[in-house]
């Protein structure tokens, strides 16, 4: 397999999961327990968040563990919701762990006013401070987009609504280990650990401290009364290794990553006709390439690079088999039918420059067989 | 170590991490995912879904995976009264899964009614009756208590429910694998694979088809578009595995643990004097002990017995640390001195008949010094 799917997930790292074995086996302990197995259990997780929140220049009590990227979202969202009842301010190309929370939340009463991109993909700063009111109580703007790579001027609207008092929430699930970005700018962010080939079912939300916002997951005093359910320790300790490796390589395999994806899009756009970059070429994840081929239906194109063992997405795996366009493409001025023919290429740690080379002329042949069978 | 915490926590099986390991390495794609990997993901989870339900009687599109108990918890008793804003019945021993949500859901104007137990630690049908109003649209009696083990009359509660149309829901994560109840009597029932020894962060909450309630954590398609978050692949094969596992050898561990269970209970009235069993000796699972030792503190108990290597508990693992005595047994009469006299020693598969005699004897040495010491 030629996997070009890593915004959707990664394998996790040989060296991810050797550091949870152990959490996995023999130090099974409940966290919350007071014998030796749980202050075991419970000092992994500790030294998680101290890891953690060192890599990314956060207090350690600003770490929370949830269960993913999803459950960090919602509860950034809701929490401050509930406990404010202000107006809701978010970019239109948010994940849909944040936008399909506010449509829930609108139905119990919720005002949100969603913010549209350029046609880059870039929200302005200048476009969140007119969606603002007096009221506003939460702004939330991803750091880099997932379906277009497209890096968001965060720092900017930060430092804008630090200024209002309004908490800035910003979802970074593409971004940690990748970009330098958010390192205590934002008030509330998030991440994922399985998108930085750590495993599945663990993520963190940062609050920042003295943030008044109340719990989303009630229950035992985990998580300083504030995440009910027993402690993922295997899942924790796997994340805190995948955010140390990810942040360690950082340089390296951004520029490793990024030239494997210059090369395919400079390749895709020379040999192949009536094919166009979504976003903007700057400013966007070393990983991404969000292609839009003319007159090609992108699911079509999935299906038989699947066929020759390519994993390639067309839009958030999220909304996988969903008949709809991308929400992102369509804001920033796409047609249906142009959103419909894009395809996301997500490059990874393993790839090399042969998958680059076996790829390009894969789709050289599909895309002419399927403009020739029109 | 000698483990009897089985209530908070046990080890995963190896059977069940050998299931878990491919979804952990090379079949590692999203289950939200078009191609090969994605479908290979997805078909491991729906073999799973199938399984799980298969096992509980229950129908596939009833299952849906979260991250653990308490989010299942949370789930249906919020989604049902987001659904419905009806009055709330719960027995004054739920989990603080329920117990804590509920105090949230008051914040925000619910009416919730707390019905006790008796001094056997039983929830009697009865109460219940009493507590339920024109507008209940939730009543909420776990299958057994996690403290003293007790089994309460669900099946009793189930049918009441069902006869007026009203939401029943039981917390089975003590049960499931272990009780043949709830095989479909309850509307929601929930569990956690942690307790049947599988993995930490994954749980199922069951939800009858046709029932109104809202989503809880709101995100991508996955689970029917119920449950956003990308899939725990690996940890929800893990729950199915346990899951099966647990069945398939329930009546042979049930009576191998009840028989360990037992002698250590005659062997400890006997032995120690002034020592209680808390809760009614028959209709408890078959794991429990909860013991009460006048004029002792639990707490010291459970250090000293640490300190010889054996793992017990004052309460709940998830209220641990927590100076308040237990709710369950204050709920059943017990002085707040009484409350924290007790232990509960949870059995498990890996116990033998050596291990009872250890912690035997080590009690009477730690009971009379402690005593001694006074």
């Amino acid at each position: 397999m030629i996997y070009l799917d890593h915004a959707a997930t990664t394998k996790t790292d040989e060296k991810v999961l050797s550091a949870m074995m152990p959490y996995l086996t023999d130090v099974f302990g409940n966290a919350s327990a007071q014998y030796e197995a749980g202050r075991r259990a419970a000092g992994a997780v500790s030294a998680a968040r101290d890891e953690i929140a060192s890599l990314l220049g956060v207090g350690s009590e600003e770490i929370y563990f949830t269960s993913g990227g999803t459950e960090a979202d919602n509860w950034a969202l809701r929490g401050i919701y509930s406990a404010t009842r202000g107006h809701i301010v978010l970019s239109a190309i948010e994940h849909p762990a944040l936008l399909s929370c506010a449509e829930d939340l609108v139905k119990e009463g919720a005002d949100v006013t969603l913010v549209s991109p350029d046609a880059d993909g870039r929200v302005s700063a200048d476009a969140v401070r007119k969606a603002m009111r007096d009221d506003t109580a939460f702004v939330g703007v991803m750091a880099a987009n997932n379906e277009t790579g497209v890096v968001q001027p965060v720092s900017e609207i930060a430092a804008m609504c630090g200024e209002r008092g309004v908490f800035f929430f910003s979802d970074c699930v593409q971004a940690v280990g990748v970009l330098p970005v958010n390192r205590g700018t934002a008030d509330g962010f998030s991440f994922s650990a399985h998108k930085i080939y750590g495993p599945k079912g663990v993520g963190v939300l940062r609050i920042k401290k003295g943030v008044r916002i109340n719990r989303f997951v009630a229950g035992g005093r985990q998580e300083r009364n504030q995440r009910g359910g027993t402690t993922n320790v295997a899942g924790i300790v796997g994340c805190a290794k995948a955010l140390e490796i990810a942040e360690k390589n950082r340089e390296k395999n951004n520029a490793e990553i990024a030239a494997l994806r210059d090369a395919f899009v400079e390749g895709l756009l020379a040999k192949i006709p009536g094919t166009h970059l979504n976003g903007d070429r700057k400013g966007r994840l070393p990983s991404n390439a969000n292609i839009r081929f003319d007159g090609v239906s992108g699911e079509q194109i999935l299906m038989l690079l699947d066929a020759r063992g390519v994993a390639v997405s067309t839009g958030s795996a999220c909304a996988a088999g969903a008949v709809e366009p991308s929400h992102v493409l369509m804001a920033m001025g796409l047609s249906e039918t142009e959103a419909k023919s894009s395809v996301r290429f997500s490059f990874g740690r393993e790839n090399t420059r042969e998958d680059v080379e076996k790829v390009l002329s894969y789709l050289t042949e599909i895309v002419s067989s399927l403009r020739a069978g029109r």
